[in-house]
């Protein structure tokens, strides 16, 4: 049996180069990484990680640390989805989302981890292995970038090797946001993806109102357009859309899905392991998408995303995050004519540089 | 301005004097009691609290401290509604449930100390001032109680002046559940209320199946038969059910009562203002029930949901639950004529013994 010894937990508070800000978020000047280790009797590891915008990281921390580290102590690691549903039912109280969804991510990935190195497996075989490729996009937190400073970071995408880019939305008024869709189609042509995303910041009647003055400028998605818990609300919109809606981010468990399948007509679903209860409650969705023909995405985490969406028969594009992971990984997303391939390596393919987090979290603090 | 100058965070495990079980949470040892006392710059202070059945407690109070202490401190704390929904949008990506509503409720509450004591009210009155008291049951954690044993404890309950009692349900076998049914109703005789609740244990077949043969025995209501999340479901076991359905404890946004509301065909709702969004989020589900001609009632903490309930028009029954919270209060809940009675002290008439509490962390941990 492949028992756990210990579930050893982090916090990095790590910088970002500039603020950046989206409509209902407001600033985000760092991004807090949890990473979880699971360490077993026989002294093998496995590390898995969530993140927020900047908030609540001490709250995952304490919930690894205090209830579900105790919890796992003695336990079979290999029994990998029954460990997450039982993960569930011990916090269960205090839980259904919220922060045990991230806390319980952070353990599952670890989990995986070290199931894919006991097996010499890499995550997008294990995770379906359909492809080991596919579709990126650029996601960029931009909403306070003035016009000409985000037509750069626009053809920083494109010279990076992206086909696929997505803005914010939700300036004060509706033509300032149209202005600037119009403008960032102009840049990129015709044959370059557009996305845009309002962060949940407009009301059903509002929403339906952009999608109409957005649908010109042949946009693939409509992101969140408005408060998640709203399902019929997206219902309601995309009655009268132009444009396919996506949302998925902010939605932490299987019935929160369940729920958003069932009524909120949506073209594209954005499940984000870091959140939705790791890989095992990621592959959950990506079923449940699949058995209703809808494409599976991701939101941030580009990293280990890759290796999830590319290994289902319903992918979806990954999202390319704006916070710089990358910078504290061994292996950088790699794009290959446009495409993100998923890594090779046994186990998650994600390995942190700890000394540069640790560096990178004194820093702020200093 | 009531300019808050800080706020701060207290955990303490209280030990319970046995093991209490029910159907999905298994064992409880002790409870967590996490509270949050708000300081003015004036020197006037305002205490909340929320609690847990002993898991998620660090993470509650990590959340206090480090996300909602540091957001609140500056702000004027008599602009408590405001307040409430800043404090959700500002943890959003972490929250939507969860430990957030735990945390922000243990605040708001705090805040609405502050409230009364500024004007000289109790919180009977300014939670609607219908009345100063209301129905109130015992309910037990006594699924592990042989049948002699959950009978003395009932016997106990109606010398103490309880006309309305609840037991948990949820044993190996519904025959088995119908006799302890059965035993309670013939030791009650037909005038005391009586409810079973479940702790969402059962498949919807399953709970449409119990509630016909709980029938016979004039159950007021089924509580929790199915997982809280399966709104549809609750809806389709009240179909058959001739026992109305109630639940609340664990919903914890408005957006989930609304669910519950329009599918879940309840007969009662629950909120518990200790998981709901303090003060602020359980008045505005008893606004919610009203508008839909439902009796509001309470889970737990019934030394401040006499209060609440007292208050309101549609006012159900409170809960008074097995947590020994009473021994470490200054003014333990009233019994006149079985009715509970709301405290008159200005704030929300709930004072702590912090000797106490700290002997019984300390001892807990010895
Ligand atoms: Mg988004
Ligand atoms: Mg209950």
């Amino acid at each position: 049996m492949a028992r756990i010894k210990a579930v050893t937990a982090r916090l990095f508070n790590v910088p970002l180069d500039e603020v950046l800000t989206d409509a209902k978020h407001g600033d985000h000047t760092h991004f807090q990484l949890i990473t979880a280790t699971v360490t077993l009797e026989d002294g093998s590891e496995g590390t898995g990680y969530t993140y927020t915008g900047g908030k609540g990281g001490h709250a995952i921390l304490a919930m690894i640390r205090h209830d579900l580290a105790p919890f796992l102590t003695g336990r079979d690691a290999s029994a990998v989805e029954d460990l997450h549903d039982a993960m569930q039912w011990h916090v269960h109280y205090v839980a259904r989302g919220g922060i045990a969804s991230f806390a319980i991510s952070a353990v599952d990935i670890a989990l995986w981890d070290l199931r894919g190195k006991a097996s010499g497996q890499a995550l997008w075989q294990m995770a379906g292995g359909a492809a080991r490729d596919c579709r990126a996009y650029a996601g960029g937190i931009d909403l306070n970038f003035p016009l000409p400073k985000l037509l750069d970071q626009i053809r920083g995408y494109l010279a990076a090797g992206f086909d696929g880019v997505k803005i914010k939305i939700g300036q004060p008024t509706l033509e300032q946001d149209v202005e600037r869709v119009r403008a960032v189609r102009e840049l990129i042509g015709p044959e370059v993806t557009f996305m845009v995303d309002a962060n949940y910041s407009m009301s059903v009647e509002d929403a339906q109102k952009a999608a109409q003055a957005f649908a010109p400028f042949d946009i693939t998605w409509f992101e969140e357009p408005t408060i998640p818990d709203d399902y019929k609300g997206y219902g309601r919109i995309a009655e009268t859309s132009p444009i396919p809606l996506a949302m998925g981010e902010n939605l932490h468990t299987i019935h929160e899905f369940e729920y958003a399948v069932a009524d909120a007509r949506l073209g594209f679903i954005q499940p984000d392991a870091s959140n939705c209860g790791g890989i095992t409650g990621w592959l959950r969705v990506a079923r449940l998408a699949r058995a209703h023909d809808l494409p599976v995405c991701s939101h941030g985490m580009q990293e280990l995303h890759v290796s999830l969406v590319s290994a289902q028969p319903n992918a979806g594009w990954i999202e390319v995050h704006s916070f710089p992971i990358d910078r504290y990984t061994h292996a950088p997303l790699t794009l290959r004519d446009h495409r993100a391939v998923a890594p090779d390596a046994p186990g998650i393919g994600v390995t942190f540089d700890w000394d540069k987090l640790n560096n990178a979290h004194q820093e702020l603090h200093a």
